[in-house]
């Protein structure tokens, strides 16, 4: 029987219903912790060698480190849940350096009083992230916090992968007469975690758009397209990212808003709460600046695969200092700056 | 000026005093946090790309991950703090695998009203670390949680390294007949978080080993020892150390209690707390289990280590099942079990 298709927690429930500050002490509950839940979930050959680290084979060409913590709240949403994200996130970290995961650690920081089946449900949706990714979690850590000292579970992930190519792929190498190219409609994350939070019922129910990103990413590379930037829009959303990229790189960007493709729901519910969805962040979306004369090319090519079904291009690297400007749909050009906060907290 | 002689923290203390939420919000308090503080004290070429993950060049050999998150409170004790931690911590589980780092990645969990001249003295401490173990921090990530939903500040981090031998250097390739080599005195990280944590104060003050061991590790691999498996000793102390790796080797260790230092001032606070010196947790100490042939050889090499010069065989695996065995000072052999949960919650 594989780990996935298990749906009892190994652990016995009826004696550790819930997470104790023993399962952080390094003793007999932890080793039962790692042994019967996550290599349970996990289970692969390298984290069955139990070392303080996963060594793994040569890689093919130059690799790329990523990591990110995750203190989503709450932990379940519509779309996805904190483990499923976490593995999402990274692997989509890497694809944006075009490299393929070849290796996930993950770090555990539990609440004292966490419930058990709660932790065995997230590792199973970050195993089965993992597979759809065709990596594995080859090592990991568990750190057990006091009650009020944390928030049920906090995760970060770090990836190692593996650049089978020479290119620079970074804010950097965006130049005059790029093409900026979305891979399909923004804000979806945001307003699924605001509505599981806030216990928000808006008439078009919205599903986060948490996915895997690295067949449509590593697919630009694969093809030859003259790829120089990608970023996923996470925290932040599309302006964010952009502006990002065009301060790094020193360039200016232009978008066209009406290019920009927002559901009926995410609409909806950015208007009743006075939110701009270009800033709302998403856990599936992704820019590419590629070379103008690719901009086609590059379009169908990802338009052939689902997530980025509904890429276009919605702008250009054009001549001038670093800003992002944006034509509005009246006609008017405006210029996206960097919010002081975050229109939502802890989205991911 | 280098990052590590700024003395002030480069971020306004007047006008933020404290980490607030809008920090992890994605926007622009958060690009400040980033820039002016992390990258002024991480400040590399890697992390000056300002990507989504770092790329590096190509390993000459094949590669190791590790992660750990650390949670340890106090975030300053004597003999170290949670950044020099965060950055020995995982150095050394890569060189418990016999790989040199390449490149750590950290993940920062603030909580909101976090001192930022705490945050800037802890980043300080990471680069100096990472700074002696000659490895860079190339990529990382900040989150906020409200106050009350962390505790203080949580620290990831997860390195790559690089291994340019063939050995596998694991729990499974030990061997009867192998020689246990322990790199020094124990019970000295435990000791000194609990008198920092509790405010006791011993007769003997008792600062934290807390140190890397890349140095000793590597040289056991570069000078042709035959090492089996290698181990730092973190929660749990030595005995958890060496009941792990009996464990998944499934093969009997016997150690001599009489050749394993406990210095005067971890002895007296752990009679007083009634403490196992041999449970209690170290980071910067390990254990080497090299083929019997070579085990003086091995003890000579890391003699001539400061880090390790308190070195000496303290036991050998022997035939028989998984456990782990203990003559003890009176001549009388006893097994070392795990604790169920820790003698001290979060001492790292």
């Amino acid at each position: 029987m594989s780990a996935t298709s298990r749906l009892t927690c190994p652990i016995p429930i009826a004696r550790y219903p819930r997470i104790l500050t023993a399962h952080g002490g390094g003793g007999s509950l932890t080793r039962s912790l790692i042994h019967d839940l996550f290599f349970a979930a996990f289970e692969n050959p390298v984290l069955a060698d139990e070392h303080d680290g996963a060594v793994l084979s040569q890689p093919a060409g130059r690799i790329a480190l990523t990591t990110d913590s995750y203190v989503v709240s709450p932990l379940f949403f519509p779309g996805g849940n904190i483990g499923s994200l976490a593995v999402h996130g990274t692997v989509n970290d890497l694809a944006m350096c075009g490299a393929r995961a070849v290796g996930l650690s993950v770090g555990f920081i539990l609440e004292e009083g966490l419930e058990m089946d709660v932790l065995w449900r997230i590792a199973l949706a970050m195993r089965r992230a993992a597979d759809a990714a065709g990596v594995q979690i080859v090592t990991g850590d568990t750190k057990v916090v006091e009650k009020g000292k944390g928030d049920g579970v906090f995760i970060n992930t770090a990836g190692v992968g593996e650049l089978k190519h020479q290119r620079v792929i970074a804010p950097r190498s965006i130049r005059e007469g790029d093409a900026v190219i979305l891979s399909g409609d923004v804000g979806r994350h945001g307003v699924a975690i605001l509505s599981a939070r806030e216990g928000i019922a808006f008439e078009t129910p919205v599903e986060s758009d948490s996915a895997l990103l690295c067949e449509p990413a590593l697919a630009l590379v694969d093809e030859g397209i003259d790829v120089h930037c990608m970023r996923d829009l996470t925290r932040g959303g599309l302006a964010a990212a952009l502006i990002e990229i065009s301060d790094t790189a020193r360039r200016a960007i232009h978008i066209d808003e009406a290019t920009i493709p927002v559901v009926e729901g995410v609409r909806g519910a950015c208007e009743v709460l006075g939110l701009d969805p270009f800033y709302v962040a998403n856990e599936g979306r992704f820019v590419a600046v590629v070379g103008g004369a690719n901009a086609d090319r590059a379009v169908e090519i990802l338009q052939r695969i689902e997530v980025s079904s509904g890429s276009r291009c919605i702008g250009q690297v054009r001549a001038g200092a670093a800003r992002v400007t944006m034509t509005g749909r009246i006609g008017v050009e405006r210029i996206l700056d960097l919010f002081s906060g975050e229109q939502l907290p802890r989205i991911c």
